[in-house]
């Protein structure tokens, strides 16, 4: 056995993606769906060539309706903790591109109710705040506002609390235990609160006039969730969720477990830092798969397998000929591991200049993208 | 130790009022404090005369502050699982009596979400639509709609639920257990709502410009939840809920524990029984204290104390005089059993004539009472 834990709210140890399928009960993303999204979508995504997506829970069922004539509808969110980070921003990408490629709603859910229950450091205020900062990185990456619908939690609790009732009167007290691992010292807020995030699940089906199925594309953290909504959805005649999982980007410092603002500031690059914060976490904490001196790494090369930067161009190059280049001449020692973070660098930075940008423009766009009631 | 249990949920046995006090840490009520309220009253009002309110908490403080010019709000409410029996009624006069004298805003909430949480076999819509029924019936008893705001929860959910996590994060698991008797099998939406229905302590503060205490009129099953709500209060920054506490009307029938719908029709009188309904259920059902031969009753006359018909009559007839009346000639044997009856069946009906009428007015007034968001 693997020695790594995932829940939604703690990754630990090296993870091992196919151990996790296994233990989560989800099935490996095959080719056959794979062609079937990049057919529709009428390119193939270096995310799912990669297989930064992996697994899912019943999209073969859910593209087969598709080609039915049913509808669906996507739902994704974020926890609004803190800044944005690169890691968040993975599943987002890919989220848009699924957006794209079947024209359908997504629902985009920022849970500044969750945050300030399990932090107890965080005001409600302070969550609330951070949900429209947050809001901004999302449509900076262009979802389309006519389909778009975000969501954060206390400004639509009154129609997502009704909904949650429903979920929660299905869900005892010791599924939550064994899910979530919560304990008799948890508060209750948290006891409730996955009904609340399994909420917009059933939304599409209520707001619209047909029952229509949901699939989330998430970090398999997050599955957990979806499994009591899962289980729930029968119960309660909707149709089950369905769901699409990516492995987690690694921290920057190449600790074991996902890039995430609890490991350090020096682990993640975040939407808010500038050009020389890029910089000068990439240089310094980034994990090198560089050898010891400039003449050895010269001589045997790096290895790219465990190099960080390397790694994460595997998220974010989209070009296969750039990253196979990059990773053969780090392997050969042509490139060195300053050079290789400088790609890194420069990547980053002229996202987030465009990014920065975007998230400007999108102060005034927020209200069309805003659920409110 | 009397054998008794006192929970929101359930009363069984014989009540020992006295004891509760003390099982509960309540205080009683003292002749210093009826004083107080009856001459800001104007006049003296029959349930503190014979004890049918008989306890509080931290009453002597509110009423201290109340002279030095300090505000206060009333809150109660009701579970809408059924019609309106006089039991709940009981507390409700006298709100009305207590918002007369001090002037002050009144809350009640009618928790449709509980309700529906708690109770297997309704469903939202049916607890939501109770809710709407329940609240003709506090209306009728003719609150004054400047002062009156009904909360149906699932139409405030939005402000109440904001407030209702900031209550959740300070209660743990553990405490909502013991408090409530959740165990594991109990719903993850049972586990929430005591934050839910403990909101609206602090609502009159957050909505006004001031924090003030909230004074709770209500069964003395109930207070349970202003225990947790006391403990939370100084933790959020909030003036302590005061209390004061009526015992149960007993079920018609005389068997032990309160009256409520659980024990059966036959135990109850709805707002919604019609004459005839009423005068059945009395005469057939109503506990007698009388002797088994009209000849042996009028030689020795009926049992008032354990005579439930005559047990009604001291929570509904203002007349102390009526009241020592009926009682010495049952007594003496000079009233029977039927005429005793007779008596409660006309109090009744003379009431619910009064109340059905107010209820048709209140329909068209409905709007003016509820808070919505």
């Amino acid at each position: 056995m693997a020695k790594f834990k995932v829940t939604p709210w703690e990754v630990e140890g090296e993870v091992d993606y196919n151990n996790l399928i296994h233990q989560f009960g989800t099935k490996q993303l095959t080719s056959e769906l794979i062609n079937k999204i990049e057919k529709k979508a009428g390119y193939s995504h270096h995310m799912l060539r990669r297989k930064i997506f992996f697994s899912h829970r019943e999209l073969d069922i859910l593209l087969k309706e598709h080609e039915q004539g049913k509808k669906f509808a996507l739902y994704t969110g974020r926890g609004p903790s803190g800044h944005t980070h690169i890691g968040h921003l993975i599943p987002w990408f890919f989220t848009k591109y699924l957006q794209d490629a079947f024209d359908v709603p997504l629902y985009f859910q920022l849970t500044d109710d969750e945050k300030f229950l399990c932090k107890q450091n965080l005001s409600l205020k302070e969550t609330n705040k951070m949900a429209y900062e947050n809001a901004l990185d999302v449509i900076a990456l262009g979802f389309d506002p006519k389909k778009t619908h975000i969501i954060i939690d206390t400004e639509y609790s009154k129609t997502l609390y009704k909904i949650a009732i429903q979920i929660a009167k299905k869900v005892t007290a010791s599924t939550a235990k064994s899910v979530f691992g919560f304990t008799n010292e948890t508060n209750i807020g948290m006891y409730f609160w996955p009904a609340l995030q399994a909420a917009p699940c059933f939304l599409p089906s209520i707001l619209g006039k047909e029952k229509i199925r949901t699939l989330i594309p998430a970090a398999i953290d997050q599955d957990p969730y979806w499994r009591i909504v899962r289980d729930v959805a029968p119960k309660l005649g909707y149709p089950k969720t369905a769901a699409i999982h990516c492995i987690f980007l690694p921290a920057l410092t190449g600790s074991s477990g996902k890039m995430s603002t609890s490991t350090g500031e020096q682990s993640t690059i975040f939407t808010t830092d500038d050009e020389g914060a890029v910089r000068k976490k990439v240089m310094k904490y980034a994990f090198s798969g560089g050898k010891d001196t400039l003449e050895e790494h010269r001589k045997h090369g790096g290895n790219p397998n465990i190099d960080i930067s390397y790694q994460w161009l595997t998220f974010l190059e989209k070009d296969d000929n750039k990253l196979k280049n990059i990773y053969d001449d780090y392997k050969s020692g042509k490139l060195l591991s300053g050079e290789l973070k400088q790609i890194l660098v420069d990547k980053l930075n002229a996202f987030l200049k465009k990014h920065s940008e975007n998230k400007e423009k999108a102060r005034k766009n927020i209200d069309k993208f805003l659920l409110k009631d």
